[in-house]
């Protein structure tokens, strides 16, 4: 039910991930009656009907005392029992994040899920960002956990040993703040971590590392500085063209250099350091986005991205101070 | 003698500067034997001879101890005495920074100084950007500091009065880290300031604050990411476009594109809350960019932004405590 357009969304990206994963089965959760007839799936899709709707603006605390008959809650609840191996929702960031916790809960160590996302990358990579805003306020501890997790989500994408940075304003040691300097220091001797140092901002799209770190307000910034440069580029370049003749001889030419950024291709954040794969897809994705971010929740299920992060945190007590 | 071409760039800019501006003189600081004969613009330039150099990789400390005979320290010795208005240098920044400090000195209150840069925005206007990167770890205060001296920044742009925004995760109040949030209390209830709120990463280009204010860790990644993807957009704008008769056709519409986040049109970047006007040109920049690294400095000077700043700051502590 989540997102600007719901099930008119949801349902057709749906049906197109059950035509792609012949052996997967989808719990779809929301108001029986605002959906199509869907028994066309020999049994693979089961509409679980929830009668509570989350209004947009409602406060986190606020549905999670009063909503438990929401689409959301029920969602997360099936993760949890383990009716359900991930849960993908186009919600509100805030009640996602509150309920997620709530209703799966945390990792040991954790109080927060970080949240992560996988970007393209100029030489046709894929580059791990984290956290992108759910961690405001971090220590270089926090650093060091999101590095592990971040690991952790690069190898269930195939990459065997990711290379880890820091997010900083140079390159050189020495650089960056208090914060940055810190979880240097804590990287270069973690020996679970392939650690390649410090990238800049205008280093993280070109490759050179797996896994960008930072705290959750600096992501937040880079990303969205990122995202909004693509747009109003791309948005000019539209327009300069708009004449039709010239339309049609650049339209490939545009949507080539659209679909390195295009949103909807890297749709479906993580949210990492729950005890279940919990992935959020954007409000304004399109059925295409919605499953990317379906695709996003199926590979971390199938790769026990939980476990695995389970694991990696685990071993941080045992680090040796040198590597 | 700075940037990466030294004269080759810095003398064509000075030469354009002076045609541009009949009323305005130069002292032009360098190695008299590698400078071309400069006598055609009738006492206007002056070239003062300095037999050091600074090394590429020279630490700042090392240069301001041995260096005191370089084009950039008696370059900026000469903004101390008032013998020149303004410096510009296309030197390393770590060396400008601490050889400002040390020859020009900081205003009351200020420790270093913020580094503030002007971008074009889509409506067609300009943003102010700071800190950049000079403070990395700065509390409240320092970000109020920040916000009075952008204020006084765009004020010599001709912009009467500057809207002042935040950068931060989230536009609604109640988002964002401890500083920021500390840092919106000080702004709300400051009378000197047209404090506006928070903006997000992808609104800063978008043209809703006239000044947007941040740390210099979250400063540096917003501008190097967005550096970073207008570059990476279109060179593969332009890789796709290699084909003769496309790029013919393109060419103008690229460049209208390319010319709106074109490095060299933004260059200049002002060290904001020194006792003189001094400008870092980047040490890429060609020679119609050093020329907008002098006009920042020209218009800086003309509009002794150095005493709007200390003004604005000397206000600091009698600012009631509601607005």
């Amino acid at each position: 039910m989540g997102g600007d357009q719901g099930p008119a969304t949801t349902v057709p990206a749906v049906a197109a991930f059950l035509r792609r994963h012949p052996h997967t089965r989808i719990l779809l959760f929301g108001a029986a009656r605002e959906l199509p007839s869907l028994d066309c799936y020999g049994g693979r899709l089961t509409v679980v009907d929830c009668p509570q709707r989350l209004d947009a603006d409602e406060r986190p605390a606020q549905a999670l005392r009063h909503k438990r008959e929401s689409s959301l809650w029920r969602a997360l609840a099936a993760v949890a029992t383990g009716e359900a191996a991930a849960c993908v929702s186009g919600g509100e960031t805030g009640a996602l994040m509150a309920m997620s916790i709530a209703a799966v809960g945390m990792l040991p160590g954790l109080v927060r899920p970080a949240i992560c996302t996988l970007l393209p990358t100029a030489p046709g990579g894929r580059v791990g960002l984290l956290d992108l805003g759910a961690n405001v306020d971090c220590d270089a501890e926090l650093l060091h956990q999101f590095a592990r997790m971040g690991a952790a989500r690069l190898q269930v994408e195939g990459v065997a040993n990711p290379r880890v940075a820091l997010l900083n304003v140079g390159a050189e040691g020495g650089k960056g703040n208090r914060v940055v300097k810190a979880a240097a220091a804590l990287l270069e001797t973690d020996p679970s971590l392939r650690y390649t140092g410090f990238v800049e901002g205008d280093q993280v799209l070109l490759g050179a590392a797996d896994v960008v770190v930072s705290d959750g307000f600096v992501g937040n910034v880079a990303l969205k500085s990122i995202e909004g440069v693509a747009r109003l580029l791309l948005a000019r370049l539209r327009g300069s063209a708009a004449a039709i003749w010239r339309r049609r001889l650049l339209r490939p030419l545009l949507d080539s250099a659209l679909s390195f950024l295009d949103p909807s291709q890297y749709n479906g954040a993580s949210l990492l350091g729950l005890g279940g794969v919990v992935v959020k897809s954007h409000g304004a994705a399109d059925a295409a986005g919605f499953g990317y971010a379906l695709d996003v929740a199926h590979t971390e299920a199938l790769g026990q991205l939980p476990e695995r992060i389970a694991a990696r945190l685990a071993v941080a007590g045992d680090a040796p101070a040198a590597g």
